[in-house]
């Protein structure tokens, strides 16, 4: 068996990270006048997380303007308006991954940007 | 077979809200640096629904500091840290409906408090 | 104040389930070979509740074939693919709702079929 | 900057099932007689993503039955009920991976079992 590594456990623990904020908040409600306070919520909330060094979410403004343009004046949170960046650290590994919409593959894909250790 | 009023659809409507809200955020990381974002980012979620015309949502502060005290700082929102009240309105008729943790029954309860029609 | 009747409360626990089940649930990824099974637990989920008497959920097949048909072989479970029929009984009352795909709205809509008080 | 391996795609994503898996289906209402299907959707739903080659889900039949013992004859899918072992496969590199509760630390763990590289 593999010794399993610092560099194994900082993209276990980012990987966590990220699927655990898309499952939790997906399918809010929101509009443009609330997208502000959503953001923010999501982002504290993740960044209690263990390993959690820094995290900025972004909310699609120009999707949720549309979306929330028909009969109720709302939409639901969808995981193509998202646009996450997050920083973990485990030991003297830091692992920066993201969450983005991907217009040709039409997915929120979710990706490691870099890893570095000390 | 009866006509359907709106008083019947106010409640159904404000019953909506409360199902929404609990299986939305229930399981959100918290703890209490960040609670205060997320019971603003809760209340301006559900707001945003059909036929809501005011919210008001507090989370038990005693009981997140208490469960967020173990080795990782932080724990997830719970049914019973919720109290949460909410006013429907359709058409003529308001509800009044709450969300509350009930002790003796160690149940987060869910209740119509008033019914007013026009 | 007005009483708070029987009536009131079937409606109002009627509405708490389909909002619960809605964001319980919406968000699951799910494929044309594991929609049985999602749209069962579902059911069966749900129908644990107070005052359910029956359920039925019916997931759209062709919206999940055709949404599961690109890179990555599956799709999440969104609100218009959900065709959810319910009978709540509170006491004397029974409270048959609905949540259907609205085309000419574009909604996932929840609505009263039917009230009756024995 | 260092080169991204497999190795990293392979932790990485098996981070992103349990996160997942843990934030989609937690407070789902379950009782003794349908946690046997909730079981087989939560497995089943994660299975359809990217990378998994297999996945296992025990929900603790013990915590359920005392649960669910009060006034409602129901209770929420907690992560401490929660015993899942997943195995992602990312090229060449195997992940396995485990969510279960740890009585010692109070918490539903995620952790990695093993990794082997072709």
């Amino acid at each position: 068996m593999m010794v399993i590594t610092d560099r194994d456990n900082a993209l276990f623990e980012a990987g966590i990270k990220l699927g655990a904020l898309y499952h939790q908040f997906v399918g809010s409600p929101v509009n443009p006048e609330t997208v502000d306070s959503l953001e923010s919520a999501i982002s504290q909330s993740i960044s209690v997380q263990p390993y959690v060094r820094h995290i900025t979410v972004n909310i699609d403004r120009d999707m949720v303007g549309e979306k929330a343009g028909g009969e109720f004046g709302y939409c639901e949170l969808e995981g193509r308006m998202l646009d996450v960046e997050a920083t973990i650290i485990f030991k003297d590994v830091t692992a920066q991954v993201a969450l983005k919409f991907d217009r040709e593959l039409d997915y929120p894909l979710m990706r490691i940007i870099e890893v570095l250790e000390k």
